[in-house]
């Protein structure tokens, strides 16, 4: 139960004096969440999530709502944060940063199919696409100044041969250069569990795309290669040819790939497994007090990696 | 059949490439609806409704438009504009000012309750308050300066005894002092098929609240005048007091009415029936040339406006 900040009804009620959303009807708890403490809270007028930050600042967290609000505002069906009677996206609850957003329909599939991956490309090519006149520029928070940062404090925990292939790939991904790839706000973190799907008659509809509290603006296609790192992989890791094709190929008929993104593809795919096999190994050998969750398993991303230093997946 | 202008799915389908919101699913017309052309439009994301204005122009939309964005923004479930990739909320098609909105689940009432009432009464209270904040300053189009205009057109069609009854009417509410009155963004037209409700369990659920296209900024008493001549009436046009204790009650519960509203009141629910009198009257025989609709029956206010200038209906 990731309820990590408890608060009455009571208190709930009275923090939605301030909203124009109607009076709590109901509210409980979400289970899932690894960052924050959620609440599905039901008022008179509408279904709404109640978000309290546990780590992030009021500071930071201006990027990330706006960006939510410019792309639900766009069309992608993401959480709405919902303003105050001061038209503010962002109050304080129970000593807490917290936000109210829309509640939106459907829920995660484990085992996607192709049909899934290219909505998932479809969309993931919109929200790049509605994202280019969003004004905020916040970096990636995991992006190479992170690794620079992260990886001398896991290596001391690494075998010689992992710790070999750390620094292999850290000073590999450190050559490469990503100036001439298109860049914009990406969510950086759209894994199988942050898509809602609903299924409509035969055909499954994507309902919502949640949890931006990883975007950040860097290359487009490392958004897409950590898409596919998790949405296109069989259990070994290895990249399905079926389900990558839809993917990439919904995605780049809505935003066509560049020449030098095609040359930029293999490293990507690469520094996306790079990037969530630090973060693994960094919950897993440094979590941070009083950190209540449980760590994936740091392997699934080095077998990832090292399959993508040694097979190559095409751009299409 | 309202649908004045049509567009075929491919006109759509190309104009949809402006937008975020994935490709064309189906289409198709919808009958409802005096003023515009109204198309249900599904796209691989979601669920949407395409409006292409007959009457008002670029200029005028601009209020209207974003003023339901603004409210959209803050909970009210009204339908929300989606922004293009140049974040415009107006475009065009077919020639006409065209714009895609939310589409909202449930479906009007045609006999509410003093439940369905409530509701109503406090999501007008929640509309006027999350209204406070917004820019737009568009007077009421309908307001007095409409009836200064449209009764002696009028006029020369009615009998003596109802010439005699708008000419009195119009000098009495021309004798009223508004200015001390909260003033605001308000629907103005907030009739019960404008209004979208759901079952959910025993409770009905206000689900959304449509057609801005007559809103503008005038006394928020006078909005709830509207609306009380429209939900809280019995077949003889007199007001219901249980329905209307609900829903001043639940309105009164969220914004308070002031003693100058207390005062203004029995004029206000005159004006309203006024209002609407005079544009049914003009409707009916002075219909704008290639005008397609039934003109409702303007009898129907015209014997409200006789019963709320000889019976009083209290402010609570």
């Amino acid at each position: 139960m990731s309820v990590f900040t408890k608060v009455s009804p009571h208190q709930v009620s009275l923090w939605l004096e301030n909203y124009a959303v109607g009076e709590l009807v109901e509210m409980s708890g979400i289970a899932a969440g690894i960052e924050n403490t959620n609440y599905f809270v039901t008022t008179s007028q509408g279904e709404f999530v109640l978000t309290l930050f546990e780590r992030l600042t009021a500071a930071e967290l201006g990027f990330y709502l706006n960006l939510m609000a410019h792309l639900a505002h766009h069309g992608i069906p993401c959480p709405a944060p919902v303003a105050d009677r001061q038209s503010a996206l962002l109050g304080a609850l129970a000593g807490k940063p917290a936000t109210l957003v829309t509640r939106l329909s459907g829920a995660p599939i484990s085992r996607p199919t192709a049909q899934n991956c290219e909505a998932v490309g479809a969309m993931l090519a919109q929200m790049h696409l509605a994202g280019r006149s969003y004004a905020g520029t916040q970096e990636n928070p995991r992006g190479a100044n992170w690794w620079r940062e992260t990886a001398p404090k896991v290596t001391a925990f690494l075998d010689p041969s992992r710790a070999a292939l750390l620094a292999s790939e850290l000073e590999f991904q450190f050559g490469q250069r990503a100036e001439s790839l298109p860049r914009g706000p990406i969510h950086a973190d759209l894994f199988r569990d942050n898509v809602l799907f609903e299924s409509a008659g035969e055909a499954p509809r994507l309902r919502g795309v949640l949890d931006f509290y990883f975007a950040g603006v860097d290359t487009l296609l490392f958004d897409v290669a950590v898409t596919i790192n998790d949405w296109c992989i069989d259990d070994r890791g290895e990249i399905d040819a079926s389900r990558a094709q839809a993917l990439l190929g919904a995605y780049g008929r809505r935003r066509e790939f560049s020449p030098s993104e095609h040359e930029a593809w293999p490293a990507m795919l690469r520094a996306a497994a790079l990037r969530f096999w630090l973060s693994r190994l960094d919950d897993f050998y440094c979590p941070r007090p009083g950190e209540l969750t449980h760590a994936h398993d740091p392997e699934h991303f080095r077998r990832i990696l090292e399959l993508r230093r040694t097979k190559v997946c095409p751009l299409r």
